[in-house]
C-alpha cells in the first residue's frame, strides 16, 4: 500500500511516501515557512531527483497542494495520480488520555483531538491545519492520527499522577503522558521478539535523540516513562533540561525578568547539551570538543549517562527486575560512549556488554546485540523507525476498516 | 556539656536544652509570633514543670532573653545562670556549596552565611536573626553552626549538576544542594557500624517525614540525595509535590493566575499528602481516610511508595549496588506501609523483609532489623535524633576549639 506519512508543525510539513509492501521510502520532503513566504523540497527516492521552489503558502493547505504536485510530476514525482495514495497517517504529538491506539480520522476523533489543544497548543493547532490541508486537497483518501502519547496509556495512577492537588488533573489533565510512544512500541516489540515471548518480560527502552525518554516497558505494555506533562522533563537533551527542582522555574523567572512562555522556551530551547557545555546541542559536536579538552562539554555527556543509569535502576525497581535494555534513536545507535557511560557499573543487575561491540556500533547497521553470552540481561542496540511504524499502523487501520 | 540546640525560622524559635553527656533533653520550648506580638512555651523535662506567656518579642533578640529567662528561672528553668550552658548549636538550612560540615561561628563564617541569603531567603534570614540573638543575650557563649547540606557536599558533579546554563550555576550557584543532611549522617554512620565496615559500603536511606529526601551513601560519603536546588524536589512530601515536569509550573501559573511567589508557595504548601488526598498531609489521617474507603488517599500514599522504590532502584545503579535501606523520620519510623509499598517488588535486588516485624515495628522503639536472615540487603529502621547530632556536634567542635 502507497502511504503518506505527513508531520505537521507549526510552520513546516514533512512527508514520506512509503510504499508498505517492503517498507520503502518513496519520496519525501519538506514544505517550510508556511504562513510566511514558502518553499518545498522534494526528493524522488529511486532517481535521486530532487525539486526545489519558493511557493507561496499562506497555509498548510496551500503545502499540502504543492506536496501533491510534486508527488505526481511526470518529472520528479512517483505516482501518476492521488488515486495511487490509498491512505495517509498522520504524527500526533500529544493525545490526552483520548488515544490509547492510532485512529481512523472522523468527525468524533477530530473533535477529540481538539480538546488536545490546551495539552500542546502549537503542535496540535498544526497537527489540525496539516489533517484539514489533507482532507481539503485528498478528500476520499483515508486518514490515520498515529499518536506519540498512545502507547503510554497503559502506565497506573502511581506512575502517571504528579503530587499535586486533585482537581488540577480533574480541571486541566494535568498528569504525566509521555511521548516517542510509537519508538518505545516498535524496538520494546522487537525486543520481545528476540527473548521469545512478551508476557514476563521487563524492558528498558532507551529512546535517545535530539529529545530523549526512557520507557519501562512490562509484558508488553508501558508501566512508567521518563517524559511527563510535555517533553521537556526526564533525562538531558539537545537543548532541553529534563528534570529540575520545580523551583528553580520561578527563582529563574525573577533572576532572569522572564514570564511563563519565556522560561518555558528557556527551558525547552537553551539548556541541555547546549546550555551545560555551551558548545552544541549535538553529541558530536560535543565529542569533538571533549577530545579538545573541554569540561562542560564531558560534563554534559556525563551528565545524561548518569541520568540513563539511573532512570534504568528506577524502571528494574518499579518493575521488579530486567530481563533486557534497548538503546534506539540517533544517539543511543550511534553514541557509543553515551551507552557505555549508561551501562558501566550496572554488573549487580546481571548487565555484562561486549565493550569492543558497543565502540563499533555505529550507524542505522540493524539490531545489534551488545550484551555478552554469559549477561543475565540482554543489552541490544535496535534502530528506530518511527515514520514506517506510522505507516505500517496506518495501512492496518485502513485495511481493517474496509 | 550542656548545648542549647536553636531552630529559627522567620517567626520562631524553637530551642532544646542537651545534658550531651547522656544526650537527654533538660528542657525544650518554642517562641511564636515573633515580629508581631509573641509568645513563649516552655517545658522542663525532668520536673514536667510547664511555663508559657504572651510576651512583646519585637525581634529574635527579644525571643532569646525570654529563652534565657526560662532556662534560668528558679521554678520551672534548669540552670542557675547561663554560664552554666557551654555552647550554642543553630540548625541552618542552606550552607550552599560553602560548607561542607558544621562550623564554628565566627567573622568569617557569619559572611559566608550571608552568601546563602539568596539560596533560602526566608530561612537564612532567620537563621541569622537567630545567630544575633544568642550574640547579644550570651555573647561569651561559642556558637557552632550545623547545616542540612553539608553531608550532601560529597556528591560528584554529575549528580549536582541540573542540564541548564552553566552560567546559571557560575552566578546563581543554581545545582542540586540537598537536605537533612544532618539525619542521613546520623543513620548511614549507624548503618555502617551494623555492616562492621565503611569502606565498600551501598546505603539508601530514606528519611521520610513531613518533609521527605532520599540518599544514595557510598562508602560513609553522599553520592546523590533526592532534595534539589531547594527542598521542594524529590519524593512526595506532606504538602511538597516533589518531583513534576517543571513544564508544569509555568501551565499552573498561566491557569490559576499566579506569580512567582504564589507558585513557589502553591507547590510547597498545597501538594502532596494533602494537595493528592484532599484530607491531609498527615499519614495518619490518610490511613484513617484509607480505611474508610478514600480513593484520592490511598493514590497519595501508593504514589510515595512507589517514588520510594523508584528512589531506590536508582541509587542502586548509581551506586552499583545495595548493602542497606534505611528507614527514618516520622513516616520512615511509624508508618508500616509506607515501607511496606516501597520495599514489595525488590527481591530481585536482593531485599527480603519480614512482614510481621515490619508490621509491629511502630514508634520510636530503637534500632530494628526489618530484613530476614537470608536478605542480601540489610533493611533497617534507625531512628533519627537531628537535633542530638547538633548537640553533639557542637559539643565536639566546641572542645576541639579549646
Amino acid at each position: 500500500m502507497n502511504v503518506l506519512v505527513v508531520n505537521a508543525g507549526s510552520s513546516s510539513l514533512k512527508y514520506q511516501l512509503f510504499d508498505t509492501a517492503n517498507g520503502s521510502v518513496v519520496a519525501k520532503g519538506l514544505c517550510e515557512r508556511i504562513g510566511i513566504d514558502g518553499a518545498i523540497t522534494h526528493k524522488q527516492l529511486a532517481s535521486g531527483k530532487e525539486y526545489s521552489a519558493q511557493l507561496p503558502m499562506p497555509n498548510h493547505t496551500a503545502a499540502m497542494t504543492y506536496v501533491v504536485e510534486a508527488l505526481t510530476n511526470a518529472d520528479h514525482g512517483c505516482v501518476k495520480s492521488m488515486d495511487e495514495i490509498e491512505a495517509v497517517g498522520h504524527r500526533i504529538v500529544h493525545g490526552g488520555a483520548y488515544f490509547s491506539e492510532s485512529m481512523l480520522l472522523n468527525k468524533d476523533v477530530l473533535a477529540k483531538l481538539e480538546l488536545c489543544r490546551d495539552l500542546a497548543p502549537l503542535h496540535t493547532g498544526a497537527h489540525i491545519q496539516g489533517i484539514e490541508g489533507c482532507l481539503a486537497v485528498m478528500p476520499n483518501t483515508p486518514q490515520v492520527l498515529v499518536f506519540d502519547t498512545a502507547f503510554h496509556q497503559t502506565m497506573p495512577k502511581e506512575a502517571y499522577t504528579y503530587a499535586i492537588p486533585t482537581e488540577l488533573y480533574e480541571k486541566y489533565a494535568i498528569r504525566r503522558y509521555g511521548f516517542h510512544g510509537t519508538s518505545h512500541s516498535y524496538v520494546s516489540a522487537e525486543m520481545t521478539k528476540i527473548l521469545g515471548k512478551v508476557e514476563g518480560t521487563k524492558i528498558v527502552t532507551c529512546h535517545l535523540g535530539n529529545g530523549s525518554s526512557i520507557s519501562a516497558v512490562k509484558d508488553g505494555k508501558v508501566l512508567d516513562t521518563s517524559m511527563g506533562f510535555t517533553p521537556l522533563a526526564g533525562v538531558e537533551m539537545g537543548t532541553r533540561c529534563g528534570d529540575i527542582d520545580p523551583a528553580i522555574v520561578p527563582f529563574l523567572m525573577d533572576k532572569l525578568n522572564m514570564n511563563t512562555t519565556q522560561i518555558n522556551d528557556y527551558l525547552n530551547k537553551k539548556c541541555g547539551f547546549l546550555g551545560v557545555s555551551g558548545v552544541s546541542s549535538d553529541c558530536r559536536d560535543l565529542e569533538a570538543a571533549i577530545a579538545a579538552g573541554n569540561e562542560n562539554a564531558k560534563l554534559a555527556m556525563d551528565l545524561l549517562g548518569y541520568q540513563i543509569k539511573k532512570y534504568i535502576g528506577s524502571y528494574a525497581a518499579a518493575m521488579g527486575g530486567l530481563d533486557a535494555i534497548v538503546f534506539t534513536a540517533g544517539i543511543g545507535e550511534n553514541t557509543a560512549s553515551i551507552r557505555k557511560r549508561a551501562l558501566d557499573g550496572l554488573e549487580f543487575l546481571g548487565v555484562e556488554y561486549d565493550a569492543d561491540v558497543n565502540e563499533k556500533t555505529f550507524g542505522r547497521n540493524g539490531v545489534t546485540e551488545l550484551s555478552t553470552k554469559n549477561s543475565k540481561v540482554k543489552v541490544y542496540m535496535i534502530p528506530t523507525n518511527e515514520e514506517l511504524v506510522i505507516a505500517s499502523d496506518t495501512e492496518a487501520i485502513v485495511k481493517a476498516s474496509k
